[in-house]
Parts: structure tokens; sequence; C-alpha cells
């Protein structure tokens, strides 16, 4: 004979696939000797077997009536007995939470005998009846399948009959009658009359609780989050205890850490003479656990250390509900209390010190996700707020600027320098221009995986979505949120991390790290195996990286350096250049800056290597745009300009001919480099000039060429010698050993997919991920999150943006491919990963499993990374 | 020590890379008894030892001394001696032909004295005295490295003060005067004397042959032929022959079989009195091989029979010099003839039929590559022309363009993508870029084997030379056919068939295949194993592939039926349409345009299965210019049309929308059906009503529905989903069974790396390897091929375009991997190529190695591909 069913006390605290979460912790509870309300388990088991034969299966319910007298045996009441009625609640138990998802009942146990028998017990005649009200209301609900809204329309044309507006003020009377219409309307919709029998009850109870595993919303929960449909659930059959049995009684919940800032002490709330369901409801302020030292000081300090015995069992900071019944303290429930990210960080690193868990489970608990929150840019936390109104969280990081609401005006604006908001009842593609060019976006429909949230989160744009407080009119240029209209050109400021929409300009600080943070990294820097390294192309990037732990720069881009209004003008000389000389004249004159600005990288990173990757961008993108060209052309024709006509023409027949159909596949990277090695001459040359003068003057550069887009070995060959040539010639002049390291970018499949040959040529790798996510799934980016991923995400045929979170199927595959092909060529083959994905937990554990050397990603993301990738080594020791 | 030296009786004939082409040959006809004048063959080997020393190796002229020994021993001769003088040719001969690009020396072993010696000998001072002057000049441009035209000048100016216009008019005094004038030249220019010493000359002419390995004519020529810089060349010494000791004395050049058309019987010219290079150079016209017949009935005879020993012996139409030194018959050389396509094709059907040689062999022996020319268009039969004149009909094909008179020109203009057609008197190795870049090459001078004649049947590009009647005018620019002056730039047509010249551009047909064509590709239909479909998106085209022998239709685009001008409009009104309704409405406007489109192509191709590919292009590609409709609009608004002002902006607004950065790579292929499902539920019902009513009027069409561009299980299941929810729906209107299968083209690289979840879904592949190519490389073929694609193919950065030829290291491996793959999870999947690379041989025989089921290719590449299938799975025989 299966065994179904478990007192709390003999049950297996361990064991949460056959007794659920809340099943194992009230057996974990009970075990540990904390006051449990006393009760039993029905098994999973018991559930999947339900669901298998579509009937309670034999002997199950002897089983429950065997632990029903027990129960009533242990505390001297029993379930009926109109003298000392047992009351139950019913609940449900899934081994995963599904938390809403499934149905409970309460006070069950219940009918006019024991209601009366409740009264005499508890003195409280109307406490009585208000519990019975209920129970056939909860009951009638989910056991019998009606509709709440029926019971609720009865209640409420009682109250207005009685000119009431609370439910406290109901009085016996009115209850007594309430009752009476309860009961007429379950006999008019099920045919039957309320079941009196206490038995017949439970056994209804636990069936209703069994076929909830399977209602509609149940369903789609599981499949949404991935929960097998063969777990089950458990069922609990618990004495019930009642906090509003007068001044002595009490119900709370409270955490055992304050779960915003991780400080110590419990935090949490309490109501006297109250029920749990009233807390929750917030029809009376509740207050704050720390009074309970006054007012119940002796249950005060029973619940402290009930906290504390908790805390050291679970080794966690904990979310507790109690409840008190005449001074006796009950703990009705307990799990892992949710917190900020800031509390996690603090709670974990004060558990250590506390020698209650070690540095490893402190890693692990992180959310490195969440953690990443602390280092947008968030709002003064001194500063005072006007909060409007509040939506989904949806993009982090906090913007301000003047609201408009159209996206060409956000563009128009926006990219005449000023700070402004898109806000929209929800965006479309056609919006894509104006989120470009404004500060943040806030729409007042939308989940956190609607347009404006994908494409924002993509940009890394701030963004609210879902603030249905805001309702907007397009056509009268304003919003309004309750009282409050808010006009066009209004300055308010949004905060993606939290959903808050304030009023006005919120100052903002820039993140640093708190000490207990510090204290994390440094050890997470214990466990990690990959380094990891920053992207950063000025100094200042660079200082920043180094600041937040960075031990090298993974890709420093030397392409933003033409873009300065200083060195645009010779940049595009030599694009326009017709003959090899004039290019190399133009050259000339970038040489010094761009020795200029490896100088500055290199000496900022002193002692760490510096990846620098050659010019990789089309040329056309130094070039100003065809149609303004035009316009400045037929001005100058206008005015006769000889000389402008001229210049003009040059540079339109140049930009016309480097006009390309798919910029993001054409004339870039190392076919710069091949068509014109000149150019990636003189660069080589910028870099081996500032090594040899740092070296000259006591520093430590680490240089490393990397050359861009690589995908045949004759291509790396070539670029390779032509960089040792200017080694040799910068060597030669200045008198010095210039070492360095050449690689390349893995960013094309068939780089990837010929790594044992182009590792002939490299000494080391690195993935450019955003670049071969795009050729291995055929996206182009800024298309594709404009246009079709938002369907692609909402319709699941994709699980996570690609982009963000590196795609181990397809991308990954060829990732393993290569670290394995080239390794086999050259063992000691450094590799790396330098695309978005550096910075993604996620993608910084496949880069560890892959068994990549580093991770490279920008400077605000190297904290998250390190503490990611020690989670990957702490997850996957072998 | 290495053997470098073999005299021909005893090398191995086989051995043509070490004897080369020409040492093989000689060695061959050795063994078999043909009359070769003897001699010895140094190897490849000494010259890549001297290629890699940059001196000859030692003990190389060491094994020469002896094997001259031999060789004057048996002849009874002696290089160098007075009385009984040996006079050898020494000629390169790689293990490839590289026609005319390298060196030969006649007549070695010439002084004043061996030169009275032989005037004695042949009894023919004056033929004595021309030889030596015709060694020194030779000798002094080969060897010594002096300008041809410094010598011909003497000899022009000897000519004119002595009023003589023939070479055969020169008197023995003017030569021995013109000898004296030669050896005066060469003292001026190289500072020493002519060497005297004959094995001075023989030592020094061996060095030129290895030089001229490297020279750059021959450099180019490999380069353009992908002929292996290390083959090297070897050196053929030999005995001299003398063509031109009088009238009994003949030289020539012929085919066993006509080389234009494959016509049996001997096919060839010579010359009386003459030395070959006479013949090859193409200054005096040739007499047509029967005339010997009559002339030389013996020799006649006796070169018939050992045309028929060679060709049985070699299996293979030959190539053969010969030279008739005083009524005695000696064969230089052969080897196998080049030939047309068309002679090609009907000498291996010929042979098969006369038992020479198998069906395998006749299809191994095809250049699949040459075979397409067949197929390629020729002059309309029915077109009225002007002819201007006759020529021979050296290369066949037609070719319209412009007349251009230099090489270089035809460089400049032909690779600027205009139609030129390159006249010269006749051409020489440095024409050759010029010949490349031209259609087509038309020369007053020269025969069918000239140097015009035979590089351009190696290009496939249309040829008449020897078209006398053509005066042609370098200075002038100009050519006079008659009374006719044709001025460059004039366009003509050339027709290489028949050698015919025309004024203008003359309309031509498309070609037919030929008797012997269709009985070889009935051959290959034996012993090919890949399936030969075509790509056709009309019943036009589908009808044309069935006639090319395809076997289904491997993609059929819709995308062009939206194209016509009918459709235009719906397709346009389905693009704009802002909602569900509208986009319906118009796509039933479509559908029974699609349904036409669909029945009749399936009816066309009654019986074989049709792959029908859903819409792939992005949207916008059916939406009018943006500057176009700008400009539109602008004229709208100030005529102030309200309806089309508002047309209009709808227009532009919604083709800004559809606007993409990257469209490769961007918002199309199963994209749009997954964003906008009803375009392909509009396709499928179109195509299930097609086939539902060529079902009930009694055809049998195969359906394949193939989904473009996938990269995820996901977006193939739910497209699968809608077509059979459409297919069923159909099948019930119509009361009727409508089978088909379900595929996906597998085109990014993501979709070849996940084959395995993707062939869950689908029961055929089809590899677009167009796209697959872009996206492996990372290149856009638009962009690249006008960018940096030609400078990777010169610089050897790749060696093959990879859109023409498949790239088997990289985007190969993407397709092994996914044949694995896909047949692991279904072992009956069905797969394919359909890009452009399926109608390409290298690529062809990849497929077939890689182990797919077919090949699809345009309608007109069918044979081809056909051909090219054979041989791959005759070369690959496991």
């Amino acid at each position: 004979m299966t065994r179904y069913v478990y007192a709390f006390e003999e049950g297996d605290g361990q064991n949460r696939q056959l007794l659920g979460g809340k099943g194992a912790g009230l057996a974990e509870m009970s075990k540990i000797g904390l006051p449990v309300p006393p009760g039993f388990t029905i098994t999973t088991e018991a559930c999947n077997a339900y669901q298998s034969l579509g009937r309670l299966p034999d002997g199950l319910m002897e089983q429950v009536w065997d632990k029903l007298a027990q129960l009533e045996a242990k505390l001297g009441k029993k379930l009926g007995d109109p003298e000392r009625p047992l009351l139950v609640s019913v609940r449900s138990g899934a081994p995963i939470s599904m938390p809403g998802m499934m149905d409970t009942v309460l006070n069950l146990g219940l009918n006019p005998e024991t209601t009366e028998g409740l009264a005499r017990l508890t003195q409280n005649r109307r406490f009585a009846l208000d519990s019975y009200r209920r129970f056939i209301q909860m009951f009638g609900n989910v056991v019998l399948h009606m509709e709440h809204s029926r019971f609720e329309h009865l209640l409420d044309r009682l109250k207005q009959a009685h000119n009431i507006h609370e439910d406290t003020q109901l009085t016996e009377e009115h209850l007594t009658e309430l009752i009476r219409q309860y009961k007429e309307l379950v006999v008019n919709e099920t045919g039957k009359p309320f079941p009196d029998d206490a038995k017949e009850q439970l056994t209804l109870a636990i069936v209703a609780v069994f076929d909830s595993w399977k209602n509609p919303r149940a369903v789609v929960y599981r499949r949404l989050n991935k929960i097998s449909e063969d777990l089950g659930t458990a069922v609990n059959v618990q004495s019930m205890v009642f906090g509003n049995m007068g001044d002595t009684s009490a119900t709370g919940v409270l955490f055992t850490r304050n779960p915003n800032t991780g400080e110590p002490g419990m935090y949490g709330e309490y109501l006297t003479n109250a029920q749990g369901e009233d807390v929750v409801a917030g029809i009376r302020t509740p207050k704050p656990i720390q009074e309970m030292a006054r007012e119940m000081p002796q249950t005060y300090r029973q619940l402290t250390d009930v906290c504390q015995l908790l805390e050291s069992h679970y080794r966690d900071m904990q979310d507790i509900e109690f409840t008190v019944e005449d001074t006796t303290l009950y703990i009705l429930q307990t799990r892992s209390g949710k917190r900020t990210a800031r509390a996690a960080v603090k709670i974990a690193v004060d558990m250590v010190h506390e020698g209650v868990i070690s540095k490893e489970d402190a890693l692990l608990r992180m959310d490195a996700e969440q953690v990443q929150r602390l280092l947008y840019r968030q709002v003064d936390p001194n500063a005072s707020l006007t909060v409007l109104a509040q939506g989904l969280p949806a993009s982090p990081g906090a913007a301000s600027g003047k609201v408009v609401f159209s996206a060409d005006e956000a563009e128009v604006r926006g990219n005449a320098g000023e700070a402004v908001i898109l806000v929209r009842p929800e965006t479309t593609p056609d919006d894509i221009h104006g989120i470009v060019a404004a500060q943040g976006v806030l729409t007042s429909r939308g989940g956190m995986t609607s347009h404006a949230a994908i494409v924002a989160r993509g940009m890394g744009k701030p963004a609210v979505t879902g603030c249905e407080a805001v309702k907007i009119s397009l056509e009268g240029e304003y919003f309004q949120v309750g009282d409050e209209q808010v006009q066009k050109d209004t300055v308010i400021t949004i905060d993606g991390g939290t959903g808050r929409v304030m009023l006005g300009l919120v100052p903002t600080v820039e993140p640093a790290l708190s000490p207990e943070f510090t204290e994390l990294l440094a050890w997470a820097d214990e466990f990690r195996r990959l380094a990891v390294e920053a992207n950063a192309d000025t100094p200042e990037d660079a200082a920043k990286a180094r600041e937040f732990g960075a031990t090298g720069i993974g890709l420093c881009r030397t392409e933003h350096m033409f873009m300065g209004q200083d060195r645009l003008p010779a940049m595009q000389a030599m694009i326009l250049a017709e003959t090899l000389e004039d290019r190399e004249k133009a050259l000339a004159q970038l040489l010094p800056m761009q020795e200029n600005d490896f100088y500055g990288i290199l000496k900022a990173m002193d002692g760490y290597s510096v990846t620098i990757r050659l010019l990789d961008p089309p040329l056309h993108e130094f070039l100003p745009d065809i149609d303004d060209t035009e316009k400045a052309l037929a001005a100058a024709r206008d005015r006769q300009d000889w000389a402008d006509i001229t210049r003009l023409e040059a540079v339109l027949r140049r930009t016309r001919t480097l006009f390309e159909f798919n910029p993001m596949l054409g004339f870039r990277g190392v076919r710069l480099g091949i068509v014109y090695p000149e150019i990636y001459a003189m660069q080589a040359r910028a870099i081996f000039q500032a090594q040899a003068r740092l070296l000259q003057e006591g520093y430590h550069p680490h240089v490393e060429v990397m050359i861009p887009l690589v995908g045949t070995r004759a291509e790396l060959a070539k670029m390779k010698a032509l960089v040792a040539e200017v080694n040799q010639k910068v060597s030669q002049e200045r008198r010095i050993a210039l070492p360095y390291k050449i690689g390349t970018m893995i960013e094309v499949p068939r780089a990837a997919l010929l790594a044992g040959q182009i590792a002939e040529d490299a000494e080391f790798f690195s993935f450019g991920t955003n670049d071969l996510t795009q050729t291995t799934f055929g996206y182009s980016r800024d298309d594709a999150e404009g246009k079709f991923l938002p369907t692609y995400l909402a319709e699941k045929i994709l699980t996570e943006n690609p982009f963000m979170v590196l795609d181990r199927d397809g991308v990954g595959r060829l990732i393993r491919w290569a670290v394995e092909e080239g390794r086999a060529t050259r063992p000691d083959l450094v590799l790396g990963i330098c695309g978005e994905h550096g910075g993604d937990p996620s993608s910084i554990e496949f880069c560890h499993l892959a068994g990549l050397n580093y991770v490279s990603c920008s400077p605000f993301r190297v904290p998250v990374a390190r503490l990611a990738a020690a989670q990957a080594a702490l997850r996957h020791q072998s």
C-alpha cells in the first residue's frame, strides 16, 4: 500500500518532490521545533494517482482519516464536533512554487453547530459567524466552482440595504442573514444544499485542490515557466489558528532582515485581533513589528528566537507569516525572502562574517543580473521626489527630459541636443527613430516584453512600460495621472530600475561600489577562472574599467578616434584621396593623433594588456550624408562657388561609390586592410610609436593588435606580415624592442569553422559575438530589433533576444568548435569574447563552460562579469 | 645522385609530372615506334632544383653531356663538329601545356664552322646561312634577352637597301652580311661576342628555358589557368630536322579530327620549305593538310597511318607537329588536341561508337564548363545580315561589341563593362589581358592554330582568325573591307562558329542539343546519382527545363509573380494595409492570380515535383523608390491633389518604416510569415487550389512547399502548422486529398548548425548556397563583387569567387554537418541545393560527395549539371 499521507512531524523536510514546497517547509519547521499548527500533508503521488485514475486512489481517504484522528487526539479537538470543533485549512503546495495559481480553503469544518461551538470557545459569536460566512464563500468558489462575484453581490446588497460601508460594521444579525442568503444561492446554483458534514467538506476540498493542478491558469503558468505537468501538487491539511480572538491575538508577516537595505534585525508588520488576509488586503494599517516589543514582549522575544533559529537553519534571510492565538505564537510559513540588490549583497556578506554561510554560498546566492542594477545611474536616494505613477521596470537606469508625444518630434528635438522622454500609449517599429533620440521611454500599455521594453533594453535606454495610471491624450499633447495634468515639454524623470515616474528633474547619482559589494567581488576573484577585461576606447573609460576591477582592455576600438571634430577632416581627406600618395598624405596627418590616443590608453592601463582593433567600420560612415551633400552642392551651384562645387562633387562621387546595400556585410574590417594596407600600416605605426614612447618613459605597455572580420587565414597572414614589418621599422627607428601579440576577431561563421587554420597565424581569438550572432542567424540587429524580434520573443519563437543572451545552440556551437580547433592548432591560444554578451551572466557561464580565457565587457558591467564568472566556476566545479 | 636526364626512349611516357607533357609525349612516341627525331629530356625536378638553388644543380650538366654523347653516337653527328655538325632544338615542356608562354631555341649548335659544315652536308649553303641567322636572332632574343625588333630592324633595312620584299629573296651574300650585322648587334648590346662554342650555347639555352618558367606572361598564364607554380618545366633537347631544305621538305601541324566540329579525318595545315615557327607565327598562310595528298602523297599516307596509330594508342584526338625533311617524315610533338565543345562531344561519342573508349571515358573526358558553351546563344539563322567578311571559324559562339584595336584599350573598356571586340592583325601572348576583357577576337592573319585561335578557344570566347579581307590600320584606328571603312567604336558581330564578320548588332538565338550531346547526356543519366532539377518561376522556364532533362523544379520563387504590372498594385495595397482586414482584402485580390501561376507551373511539370518557396524578399522591394515617391508627393502638393497626397504620404510612411540598414539580413523570408501569417496562408491556399484543380482535371501535380530563411525549429513548426491548416481547409472545400511535402531552405549558418532539430519538422532541406555563402563569409554579394572581391582574387586571398564555386572549407563544412545531423534525425530527409552553385561543376561534385539527393540550377545549366553529376559519380566510385 502506497503511503500517501504524512503528519508534518513525520515528513522529510528535504523531499519537496513528494511533499511539495509548502509541505516540506512545514515538515522541516515541525522537525526543528518551531511552533507550527499541526497537520498533515497528502503527497504529490496521491495527486498524480488522482490525475491518472480520474478518482481518488484506493486507501487515500482511509489514511487521511487515520492522520486526522491522530491530529484530533493531539489537539483535543474534533472535526465537526460542536463542543470542541477542529477547523482546518486545506492548501495546495507544488514542488515548485506557483504563487496564487492553485486553490486554498480556510476554516473548513464549520457548519451551523460547530459555528456555535466556535462562538462559545472563543466567546466571540460575531467572529464565528463571520468565519462561517467566509468559509461558505470560499468553499463555494473553490470547491463548488461558483462565481466569486455572486457572493460579493449579496454582500454588497446587504450593506447597501443597511447603509453599511465596512465589512467590520456587519452585526451578528447581518451575518446570520447573509449566511442564509449564501446557502440559498448555493442551492440555486448547484442544485444541492451546502454540505454540513465536515468529513464530506474535507473530501471535496482535497479533490478540488487536486483539480486545481489542471486549471487553465495553472497550466499556462507551468508552460510559461517550463514546469513539468507531471510534478503534481501536494495538499496540506493544517489546523486553523486564529489571530482574531481578541487583543491577545495577532497576525503578521516579517523578514528576518531588512529586505531593502540588508540591515540586520527583524523587519515586518502585524495587526492585533486580525486574520492574515486582513494584513494582505490592506484594510487596516498594520503596525511595525518593533511595536510588538512593547505590546507583547513575551511573544516578541519568542519571535526573535524563531528568526535566529530559522536563519541558522535555512542559512538565509527568511520571509515569515505568523499568528498569535491568545498569546500562543504559531509560525504558518517561512521562505527565502525577496530582497533588493543592495540588500542581497549586504545580507550575503554579513552572513559570511557571521559564519552562517560560506563565501561560495554568498556568491552563488547573488542574482548577477539583479546586482547589475547597482551599477546604473540611479535616482539620488536623498532626493525629494514627487512620484507621479508606478509602471513596470522595463529597462533600468534613470533619465530625465521634456515630455514629447511623437517619435518624429523626439527625433528632431533629441538630435538637436534636447533631452526628451518619449511618451506613447505603446511603441511600434515606426517609433524606433524617436526612441533612439530620446533619453528614455514611458508607455502606458505593454509589459516587460513589449516592443518598447525590448527595444529600450536593447539600446540600454531607461524605460518604464505598462504605466496604466498614465492616461495619454495624443491630440491634447498631455497626459493625466489622477488629477495631475502633465503638458508636453514638462520635465519628468523616469526610473527604469523601479518603474517610478517622477515630476521634474530628479538628481541622479553615479553608482559606486559599496564596501560589501567590493568585498563580495574580491571573493568572486578568488573563485573565478575567467579573466574579466573591459571594452574601452578612451583613457577615461579605461580608468573606470580599472576601478571596477578589469585586468585589461579586451577591445579598444579605433574608429571613434577618427570621429572627433579635429580628426574628421583628415579622415575624410584620406577617404577621398584618389591616389596612394594623397591617401598617405592624409594618413600622415592622422598618425600623430592616433599615436596620442594609443599613448593615453596604454598609459591608463599600464601593466595590463590592451587589445587594439584596427579600423573596422565601412569608410562611408565617416562621410557626410548623401542628401546633405546634394543639398550643399545645389547651394554651391546657386552661388557659383566653383571650389566648393568641385569639392562637393568629389565627396558625392566617393560617397556614392562607397554606398553599400548591406554595409554590415560589406567593405569593412580586414577587407579595408587588404585593399588599403596603408591605413592599417599607419595604425600599426601609431601603436608602436606610442609603445616606444611609453617604454622609454618607464611604463609597461602590453600591446595586442587585433585584426577584425577575418574569414580566411590568408587575410590574417597578410595583415600579420604588414604589422610585423611596421613593428620592425619603428623598433629600428626608436632603437627599442617592441614586443606585441597579434590575433583576430572571430565574428563570421567561416572564421569559426576554419579556426584551426586561422590559429596558425593568431596568438589570440576574440569572439565578436555581436556580429557572429548577426551572421549566424542572418539577422541585422538594427533591423531585427525594430521589426520582427519583438514578435519572435512574444510568440516564443525565441526565448531570449540573442543579442543580449548568447545563443548557445547555434552561435555557441560555432564558438565551441572554434575553441577546439584553435587549441588543437595552438595549445596556448588565448580565447576571449568581446561582444555585448561579455557582460551577460548566462553568456559568461557559457564562456566558462566553453573554456575561454577571458570575457571583455563595458566598464559598467565589469563587476557583474566578475560575479557571474565566479558563479559559473562554482556551479560547474569538476 | 638524382637522375635529371632521360633519353626519349628511356623515359616513362606516363610521367608528365617529371618529363613534362612534351617530354612524356616524345618518350611515348619513341616507345611506340613513331619517327621521332632522337634527343633527351631534362626533368622538371632539375628545373625546380634550379629555381630553388638559383643555379644549375650539381651533376646536371655532366648528365647532359653524357646523354649528348649517346645521341651523337647514335646519329653519327657531333655538336660543334664542323664536319658532321649536330644541331638541336631546346624546348620547354611543362606538365600542363602552356602554349607559347615559354621559350624555345632552334638550330642550336651553329657557328661559322658548323654552318659551313651544314652547307656541305645539305648541299644548300643558303639554307645553312639562313638557319644560322635565324639561330642568332632566336638565341639573341631568348637567351641573351635582346629585343626581337632590333634584329627585325636590321633585316628590314637590308631588304629595303636591296629592294627586297620576301625573306626568300635574300641571297647568300645578303645573309652573310646580315649575320655580320647581327653579331655586331650582339656585341653592342650585351658587351660580349655571340658564343661560338656549341656546348656553351646549350648550357645557356637550358638556363634560359628554366628562366622562362618565371617570365611574367607565363606567371600570368598560370594564374589565369590555375596552374601551380611548383610544377616547373622540363627541357627537351632534340636533334633538329629541317622542313626548310627545299620543296621536298615541309612542316605542319594537324589534328587527327576536326577540332571545331569533331568530324573524323585529319585537319591541319602545312608549309613547304619552312620551319615550324613560320606556321605558328602566321606570317605565311599555310595550306590545308588535304593538299598534301596531291603534293606529297607518300608522306600524306604515312601521316594518315601515324594519326591512326596515335589515336588508338592515346585513345584521344591528337594535335601533332611534324616536319618532313627531304621526304622523311618526323613527328615532333603529339598531345591531346584542344577542341571546341561541339567537337569534344562529337569526338567522344564517335570514339565510343568506334569502340576506342568507354562511355565512362567519354563522360570523364568532357570539360563540363566548356560543354556549357554549346548552350550559349548563336546568330539567329533568320536574321538579315550584312556580312562584311569571312575568316576562319576559330572559336565558336557569337559576340557583338565595339571595335577596338589594342589589348590595353580592350582591357580598360571591357572591364568598365563595355562590350568590345578586339581586332588585331594577329595576337601574341602580350595581348592576353585584352582578350580576357573583350567579347571576342578578330584577326586578319593566322590560322586555326594561331595564338588568337588557341587562346580564344581556351577561354570560350568567340574568335574569327585569318580574315585576310580585313585590312587593319592600327595608326588610323580603322579597318577596311573592300570599300567599307569600319572605324573604331563601330559595333560589329562575329560568329566564331562560321567565321563570319557582320556589321552591327546581330540578333542571336538559343541553341538546341545536338544528337551527340543528347546521347552523351543519356549516358550521363546512367551513371549519375544526383538528380538534376531546375530553378524556374514560369511555365515557359519549366518547359525549357524539362526539354533539357530536368526532373523537377527545385526552386520556384513566388516573388517574381508579384512584380507584374497587373499584380503590383494589389501587392502594394497589401503592404500598405494598416489593418489585418485591409491586408486580407488585398491578399484576396492576389489569390486568383497566384493560383493561376501555380496552376501553370504545376501543369508544365506534370508528374514531377515542384518546390514552391513562399514569399522571401523584403516587402520594400515591391514599393516604389523613396526619392521617386518624394518627388511625386511634391508634385501632388503643387497641384493640390489631396487624394494623391494622402495616398503618397501613406506610401512614403510605409516605405520609410520598411527601410532597412541591411535588407539581406532583415525582415524577409519566414520572418514575414511569422509576422504576417496571412500572406503565407494566401500563398498556401493558392497552391492547394491549383493542385485541386489539376487533380480534378486528371493531372499529377507533386507539390512541395518550402519555407525560406528558417533559423530555428519553432519558425518552421509554426509555418508548417499554418500550411497544414490551409491544406485541410482547401481539401475539405474541394473534397479531395491534397498530398504535399513541406521543407525548408538551409541558408543561414544557424539552420545548418541546428539541422538536427529542424529536420524534425522538415521533409526536405534545400541548401540556399547564395545566402549561406553570404552569411558564412559575412559578405554581401552585391557589395563584395564591386568592392573587395576583385582584390581578394587578384591577391589570392581567395582562389575562387565563392559565389560561383562553392567554398568547400567553410560553407561546405556547414552543409556536411547539416546533412549528417538532418539524416540522423530523419533518415529519409531529401537534400538538395538550389543556389547558383547548383550549375557549377566543382560545386556539383561537392554535392555528390556530401551525399545530397539533387541539385537545382537554371534551365540552361541543366545539361552541364547532368554531365557534372555523372563525372562526380564516376570520379568517386566507392
